[in-house]
């Protein structure tokens, strides 16, 4: 197909939307739209962006995320340019109940992910682009306007080294190296040598560009589109404000909209703005992958009383349900040998990637592999999702379907100390909207959840435990979703006791020693710790005069706050036993002991409350 | 002074010394120690490293973190080596309540920094190094032993793009290639050039080694020690396990211990060693940094009524109580016209550091200031401290006195939508233990709040608002940690009602409004949500029937399960109303109504209850 596209016409139609949008809304970033419009402009409707604007689905589509998504102003022009916004709707820019959010969302059907924190955009591109070159093996490209302020970020880094290792060649980053930082000049200001060099010392081709220059900057594409073997980055000097001359270029311009004078003003400068002109888009050739049917396979195996960390069920489950959710991808940031995700990699070695000591990246990879319909079970240590916790949070507002898998969670690692213990990992994903957090307590559940988990759309955390643990439900047992488990019931029980993972073997000890004494607890498996089962909780405290929680995490956000959250408005006493004492090495049961949530602490607490 | 250490018979104490510790734990990284003996050695007894055993805090001692923590064994064998650890100690590695934890804490007095989490330590370094060269003024350099694996974290990239931009040539990385990762190669092996290419393209000198050739280390920190004006990377290639011929290089061996015989047989090849061997320190000249005398400030002029957002007042309270603790520097994210710390910089440019749009360098930064005295405030948007959060949960182990601040908390931003919300923080910063949460509601509050951060010793986090509210204080209110305050009361009380910062000023229209009809609440301000003020909170409710608590945050971990828990054990009924829809753009007050969280919500959930 051939397209015959005005380019200079529709970047100065680009330009006028970018400021009509914004003046309108009175907030927003027109400054920094307007450099990267004859970018984008070019990129769009110069012959080299292929999308389907009736199929934003289509598998096959070329792929843009703009990671400076402050630049949304530019970023709705364009679509609106190419007729997917009317000038009316553009006019809710900002506006509450508009598809055009301040920065891009999922609420505009076209953008891929929801961007605005910075840094983010070029892992999601890594993840979009390794789909195409490894898994749907399509010749879609994947293309990321990135800012020159973001550059500072270290996530940018660590895509930039990723996309190399993975010779993505069909990812093509576009820096626009406008100057202008928030609140003045960046590190390197126009220096585009300065971020060639450090490109391109990561394997990648750079090209150094005039941002204004359309022939440049459709030679550029042209180069970059024929690189092979490696990512390439358009490196382009550009003028914030572009385009606007009282504002071209200028600090103290940054996320300023222009008032409706300027706005005339602009638009008399360029002589007017013809705004019926609308630019055409390529279409994808029509090619789809390849989807195995889902199979049936079988329940896990394990025999009861059997010791087997959880960590390594989780292995041993991705191994087992894959061919039933065979979009399941599996990422790991060099522990795959201690989170077990090795035994997935070693059978579906084609399904793994190795993200190396990078979380930020990985999340955000994740996010691109979700967004091209991938299932992504990301796993590290539960502590080291902390690193990744801004991307974790934006994958919600990109409505991504992730597993995040923490291993090694809670001192009960023992000796390695604190700096590997999860120990605030259950609050970082309870306060995620409308995920669930899973916290299974043996092989069994542990299988059966991460099954879950693959089934469910959405936001799922699940923690998992270093220490072998026996299995305590048999194969048959079914785990949902909001739900817990009642594991002791007597008419004689005095007081509930909530627990899950490594606490709940602490809490069925205690049960047994006290049995010995004639003094009866239930016991209960909060293994999904969100959404929370209320109702199994509130109908197990009947009859016994208190809840105590017991949970290797600290006190705040955890499984204690939970609970106490389910009975706050019917009140029932509720106790809780936490990590409340600097952390440090030992050995797990003395830890365990030492933050006070052994059997023996809860054994003390019981007899306390009895 | 000249120092005559006998380096050979050290690097192999040191070697001894690694795998003694790690045997007798049955746990621990001695491959990963083995690897960097020779550097270390060279660098503490080759006549580099300056230090005063007697006097760990000497404010003109070399500093030396290491940013690969898991090499503790070669950390504590290089003290011990030095005098400063028996051979009985070392044996208590990893063991309940020595001070020589699984990776370095602040349990050992010559620990600078708790490291673990990878790719932490050189922004630590970076801070300290720009403690010397801008702020004490002080001739000590500053060495980071790093790992090759971790250089895969974006945050070293972060720590790099810095420490070149400020021009810090008191800073030496050292860098441990020895090729392998936890679970097989790294990205880049062996190839040291392809580090060498990397790290120069960002402005820093670098030196590529053999790093087990004594002669070759020597001279690379000889020729490191006279680079200036850009810091300076020592990339050297070594083996891991390193002189133990058996596991030398060789896969499979990442943190796993000798057994008792193959030590035996490592000391046997050889050929004995000579446990008797110390090694000398240089001392650093007894220089001492001016201090400045604090001195008495005015407390802060606000009139009441008055509209000033809570972040504006930051910015002023900066800059009105630094001559009162002259230890303050503050630190920004390229956003410090809108967390307002520019109003410090301009008064005080040389105690500002901007350090761009790299949230987790920022952080560990903080804690190489802290670590030198300084008392660091840290801003950025609220959202943006979740890219941190790995490096502030280190920080606590680093028991670092560190001040995040966090402008732009919650929905009531508007139209900038989610990605720029934070509505998660509190949740975060809860979970850290025995950390200090401010949530000012005013200005008069937030300037005696950020005076009391100031004042307290450890990790305090400010959150702050966006839009201007009214001055509800006056001038002379006071304002502790662990308070609140009770604004309203009367006999005929219904209803507590429990907000904090831009909720507070709804809960008080919500008082106004419904006063006029005869229903009166009592309106609790919880200024500090940790520790929270359980006493008053206990009796402010006394009468009333139902507590409610409103906030702009989500509802895991933030202020409303606080209250909670403090309810938990004497049930007094929590309702509370919280962020649970998905954030979008709008007005603040669209949104705040969008959310049930405005005064409106308040008032119905009220009427509800009543």
């Amino acid at each position: 197909m051939q397209i015959t596209n005005d380019l200079e016409k529709l970047a100065k139609l680009v330009r006028y939307y970018s400021i009509l949008s914004s003046t309108e809304a009175g907030s927003g970033h027109p400054t920094s739209s307007l450099s990267a419009a004859d970018l984008m402009t070019c990129l769009f409707f110069g012959g080299f962006f292929r999308y389907d604007l009736e199929d934003p689905a289509h598998p096959n589509n070329d792929r843009l995320v703009f990671s400076k998504g402050h630049a949304s102003p530019l970023y709705y022009a364009l679509w609106a340019a190419a007729g997917s916004i009317t000038d009316e709707e553009l006019k809710t820019f900002r506006k509450f109940g508009s598809r055009l959010e301040g920065h891009p969302t999922k609420a505009f059907e076209h953008v891929e992910a929801a961007t605005g924190s910075l840094g983010q955009g070029l892992s999601i591109g890594v993840g979009i682009a390794m789909n195409a070159k490894y898994l749907d093996k399509l010749p879609y490209r994947t293309f990321v306007l990135l800012g020159d302020s973001e550059m500072a970020e270290g996530s940018q880094w660590e895509a930039i080294q990723i996309a190399s290792h993975y010779k993505l060649d069909n990812l093509v980053g576009i820096m626009d190296v406008n100057r202008l930082g928030q609140r003045g000049e960046t590190m390197y200001g126009h220096d585009t040598d300065a971020y060639k060099k450090r490109v391109s010392s990561f394997d990648w081709e750079a090209i150094v560009i005039d941002g204004h220059s359309l022939k440049d900057i459709l030679s550029a594409f042209e180069a970059a589109l024929q690189v092979k073997g490696r990512p390439c980055m358009i490196i382009a000097k550009t003028l914030k404000g572009k385009g606007v001359s009282f504002i071209e270029d200028q600090d103290g311009w940054h996320g300023k909209a222009l008032k409706k004078e300027d706005f005339q003003r602009a638009v008399e400068e360029w002589g007017g703005i013809d705004a019926k002109v609308r630019g055409q888009l390529l279409k994808p050739d029509d090619m789809r992958p390849e989807r195995m049917r889902p199979e049936e396979v079988e329940a896990p195996a394990y025999i009861k009383d059997e010791l087997t960390a959880t960590r390594k069920a989780y292995g041993n489950a991705l191994k087992r349900i894959y061919p039933a959710y065979p979009d399941i991808v599996v990422l790991d940031a060099e522990v795959s040998n201690s989170t077990y995700s090795e035994i997935f990699k070693k059978e579906y070695p084609e399904r793994f990637f190795e993200m190396f000591i990078a979380e930020q990246n990985m999340a955000g990879a994740a996010v691109g592999l979700s967004n091209r319909g991938k299932i992504p079970f990301v796993s590290t240590f539960a502590a080291f999702f902390s690193r990744a916790y801004d991307q974790i949070r934006m994958s919600r507002y990109s409505d991504a379907n992730i597993k995040f898998c923490g291993s090694h969670a809670g001192v009960s690692i023992g000796e390695d100390g604190a700096s590997q213990m999860g120990l605030e990992d259950i609050a970082m994903f309870r306060a995620i909207l409308n995920s669930v957090v899973f916290y299974p307590s043996d092989a069994v559940s542990t299988e059966k959840l991460v099954e879950q988990a693959a089934k469910h759309r959405g936001i799922v955390y699940i923690r998992m435990t270093r220490q072998a643990v026996p299995v305590i439900y048999s194969k048959d047992e079914e785990f949902i979703i909001g739900g817990c488990k009642v594991l002791t019931v007597s008419e004689n029980d005095v007081i509930t006791v909530v627990g899950a993972g490594i606490t709940l073997h602490e809490a069925l000890q205690a049960y047994e020693e006290l049995k010995k004494e004639g003094i009866f607890i239930r016991v209960v498996d909060l293994y999904c710790i969100k959404p929370i089962d209320a109702k199994t909780l509130h109908d197990a405290v009947v009859n016994t005069r208190a809840v105590i929680t017991v949970e290797d995490h600290f006190e705040e956000g955890g499984l204690g706050e939970a609970v106490k959250s389910v009975f706050a408005e019917k009140p029932v006493p509720v106790y809780s036993l936490s990590v409340k004492k600097m952390p440090k090495s030992g050995k797990p049961g003395e830890l365990l002991d030492y933050e006070e949530i052994s059997k023996g602490a809860l054994i003390s607490k019981i007899r306390d409350l009895t």
